[in-house]
């Protein structure tokens, strides 16, 4: 079915999404919230271009799931859950009804998971790529929101999640038969790309980060890049060990086949999981909690009191990485 | 000079927006910010497209003043004051460093006008035209947000400033012999065009909206199918006086020399102005204070019990609008 007006677009498409009772039904201009003096607010944006932060034939339900995903890992990182979200969609005129219905499964799975709610939002007409922008929400205890500085020399640090997946999961989606070269099985291929098209939202990981971490960044740019700024607002530097970074079976399937790959797996980005650092001194209790609650986080280095960041191999040699990071330009 | 990086275009063009010290200096992935109890949160979001909402060739101060003012004249509309919101940008590759900040130096326009301050986003690059996605948060006294429902028949309808000016504005940069045909000098046509590039932000305003009025809207997409919409959420009706329809004086020399404009002025939208219902009641009163404060608002009608919205021109005959209001598809 060819596109409706805006209005039926929110009513059939949008509206079920607004569980949020200050989202006035997504029948007015504005939404209208209450925030407790409890709590503080966290609010993150991102915005994907078809064709640059997915590709354009993607199922639009995984670009509805990433398209919100990639912000709840931003507010998760902060230490923060999701309240509520805007939506501003860019569409194609050719863009078909049947097309949003599948988009808005994969924010309505964000949203189960989460508790997030859609509450307004911006539907226009463009000649150019579908440009989905979300604005969202979240909530953390006052004075418990954990921000990108605070790092200090003899911190660890801490990644909550598997690096380079969604790399491997774009390159095979573009490639294909890179899966043998890889020696992949068909479940690694699936894997692997479900993890470029859905990355974590990280509700579990969001409460060990605000109870223990002291600086962290959200992983989206690359490893190293973003492990970089998070020393540089601090001004202190880090050694990274490569052989700590944790890899999913799949990747280290990929890996032991081309260990070439390594440098681009540590630089790549779009991965959306948190690095944190933890002082010295609850290093201990933070690991056993990790363990306690059977979450995902590895030590993969050190503070340093030194300016910059390193990258160690398993034999002591520093790794030149050509990219630190993902460009937007 | 040529598009530096996402970094250099933070530091350089954006930090210096980012009053609120919430917005971490735009050197994390998110905000923090604080609202007390005795406050909402008024959320709206707007998207522009280049070639669609502006014209490619506006002046680029002009088109950030727009982007930030449109938003802003949602939260008016609220009885809501700007506090703070998130600007996404999808730029074509050639986007220059002066256009930026020029663009840049009309967001601080606004944020001076309304006290607003800028506390995050995203830059990308597009294949497509320049996509602008502001998502502005506002504050409103707890309980004192006016949304679109509550309309009731008697109410007499207020419109707070004048109507048809954008869409003249748009339509001499189009093409600019229309002036002459108009019968406009060189001043009415600066003055027209803008109306259509720098939209009213309102800050007095929102204090008589949240003082007076019953139900609001924003005169965004047309000022009949605003009216439409204000009243069908509530189930009633409203008569439009198409005399009391408050016209700038170089909009009655346009309407004067080109009578057939008239429906065209009614439904154009891009207004940017509040349409409001105040019950009989307390009319008086209210167009006391708007005297006493020197605002425009004027009274175009009254709401009905009947559906649907009459528009009546100054013999008591209705007029016919071939289209209501801008549709997006």
């Amino acid at each position: 079915m060819a596109l409706a007006g805006e209005f039926d677009i929110i009513a059939r498409i949008f509206a079920p999404l607004a569980k949020e009772s200050g989202a006035l039904g997504l029948k007015d201009d504005a939404a209208v919230l209450t925030v407790t003096d409890d709590h503080q607010l966290v609010v993150t944006c991102d915005t994907l271009v078809s064709g640059i932060h997915f590709l354009s034939d993607d199922p639009p339900a995984s670009i509805g799931y990433k398209a919100l995903a990639v912000n709840l890992s931003d507010l998760t990182a902060k230490g923060a859950h999701g309240y509520a979200y805007t939506l501003s969609l860019a569409l194609p005129r050719d863009t078909q009804m049947d097309w949003l219905e599948a988009f808005a499964v994969g924010l309505a799975e964000v949203q189960d998971l989460t508790g997030i709610s859609l509450i307004g939002g911006d539907t226009t007409a463009t000649t150019g790529p579908l440009t989905i922008t979300i604005t969202a929400l979240g909530l953390v205890q006052h004075e418990a929101a954990i921000t990108r500085l605070g790092a200090k020399p003899g911190d660890r640090l801490y990644v909550g999640g598997t690096i380079g997946d969604s790399c491997l999961g774009l390159r095979l989606l573009k490639d294909p038969s890179l899966a043998k070269i890889w020696g992949l099985s068909e479940e690694d291929v699936i894997y692997l790309t479900e993890c470029y098209r859905r990355p974590p939202v990280g509700t579990v990981e969001a409460l060990l980060v605000r109870n223990f971490a002291k600086a962290q960044i959200d992983v989206s740019d690359g490893l190293a890049a973003d492990i970089e700024k998070l020393c540089a607002v601090s001004h202190v530097g880090a050694e990274i060990e490569a052989g700590r970074v944790p890899f999913s079976a799949a990747a280290r399937k990929a890996l032991e086949a081309a260990p070439d790959l390594l440098p681009d797996l540590l630089s790549a980005g779009d991965d959306y999981v948190p690095v944190i650092a933890v002082s010295e001194s609850s290093a201990d209790l933070f690991e056993s909690e990790v363990e306690e609650q059977g979450v995902d986080f590895a030590q993969l280095g050190t503070v340093t009191a030194a300016d910059g960041i390193r990258v160690l191999d398993e034999r002591g040699n520093e790794l030149t990485l050509k990219n630190k990071g993902f460009s937007h330009f």
